[in-house]
């Protein structure tokens, strides 16, 4: 029997299809995607901003195939094969692009070991405080619970943007930090349509910082037209989801 | 009104008193402690390991002094001041170490970058699996429940042993994997005494290298007289446990 999320759209549409186009000659990394979804984003912004060269290779989670599931058993994406072997987990990736290309520039973590893992603290923030708080939000199904995760969402991003020093997370270098964050801010119209979200509530710093940052060239390029993405998140909208972060949502875990 | 844990045991005893005695003195890395608490140990654990120098200070953490949040408004230990700025959360703490001490030996996390990012998947998946399995277990009140995380608990750690290459979790060398995953293996007698654990249920493999983790010299120096650990987890056996990571499973929220 099928489970909706299968019948997922199957490819990158709008400026990420042209992306996707450009990224299919064999190369030593492959990069194993799912155009619609953030933590992909993450590693695929990292891949686009420091211009690395990688073979984009699009899997649907929900039909994995016989290659892929050799090399990365558990099934995620993204996931990165790297001579011959499989990397996963969307930080970790971007980690993995800073330590295999450290020539490839903007590096995106500093050099120098304070503000380096003052950037991981956040990073950290943000998989622990933000992403669970958009889930729970689009996944609400009663208003009593929605009015809870917009509080808890609007908290989070609120004690986010008090720290951002401006233009970027970090200051004046675009860091993995707003690499982190980004997709969620690409896909805040969703909670913005849905669930009464408003960047205004959130203060000006933020407005500014998230109009910045999804204009950035790395996010056009990785990003799909909004049609398809509605197709999906509808299915969140309404807790239909079947991916591995709407089932640990629902069931009060973290997301793996 | 006070809540049990501000009535904590105040301070390190057994092996550990002595190695916090040699710390007193002042140095440029400043190291808040909770004795009792397994994420301080793995920083500690690393900061032994290393032999790299630092000023030990207990904190309780139900008690915050004016210096300590002043420089660490969220409160949480582990922490370290360094040079005046402070830097929280205990991976973080340890990644920290590599970066800043990269002449200390031996560096904790390969210099690979594949065998790097391998390690941080492996340390995600203790943070999101292992830890968060253990406390359920120590905090769940039913029998029901305590089937259920028991079943839980042995699951994630049987995924994770399968993959131990021996004798640590990287192979030859002893990694910030084994320093993830060791405070829980030091303390998995209170799920022994009061779950039903064994560690034969996991299998020998899991026998042979929780044995060789446990009596590692930095595991020792670092681990404090058994009854003061009685004390603590018996308010997370009966949960009562006023911690973040008490509350927070309590909630079915992410350990922040």
């Amino acid at each position: 029997m099928s489970i909706p999320d299968e019948r997922i759209f199957p490819h990158a549409t709008g400026t990420a299809a042209k992306t996707v186009e450009k990224r299919q000659e064999p190369q030593d990394l492959v990069f194993y995607s799912g155009w619609f979804c953030p933590f992909v984003q993450r590693a695929w912004i990292a891949l686009e901003e420091r211009g690395i060269p990688y073979q984009y290779k699009e899997v649907n989670p929900y039909k994995k195939e016989r290659h892929f599931l050799d090399i990365n058993p558990k099934g995620l994406v993204p996931a990165v094969e790297y001579k011959g072997k499989a990397l996963y987990e969307s930080l970790v990736l971007c980690e993995f692009l800073e330590d295999a290309y450290p020539t490839y520039k903007p590096n995106l973590l500093p050099s120098d070991p304070f503000e380096r893992n003052y950037a991981r603290i956040w990073l950290d923030y943000i998989s622990k405080s933000i992403v669970p708080a958009f889930f729970r939000l689009i996944q609400a199904q009663t208003s009593e619970k929605r009015q809870e995760a917009l509080a808890e969402w609007n908290k989070a991003l609120t004690q986010f943007a008090e720290k951002i020093k401006g233009p970027y997370f970090l200051g004046e270098e675009f860091s993995l930090v707003d690499v982190a964050i980004v997709p969620w801010i690409v896909r805040d119209y969703i909670v913005a349509e849905n669930r009464g979200f408003k960047r205004d509530d959130v203060g000006s710093k933020w407005i500014e910082y998230a109009a910045r940052l999804e204009k950035r060239d790395s996010v056009s390029k990785t990003s799909s037209d909004k049609e398809h993405y509605a197709e999906i998140y509808g299915r969140y909208l309404r807790d239909e989801a079947q991916s591995e972060a709407a089932k640990a949502t629902r069931a009060g875990r973290a997301i793996p």
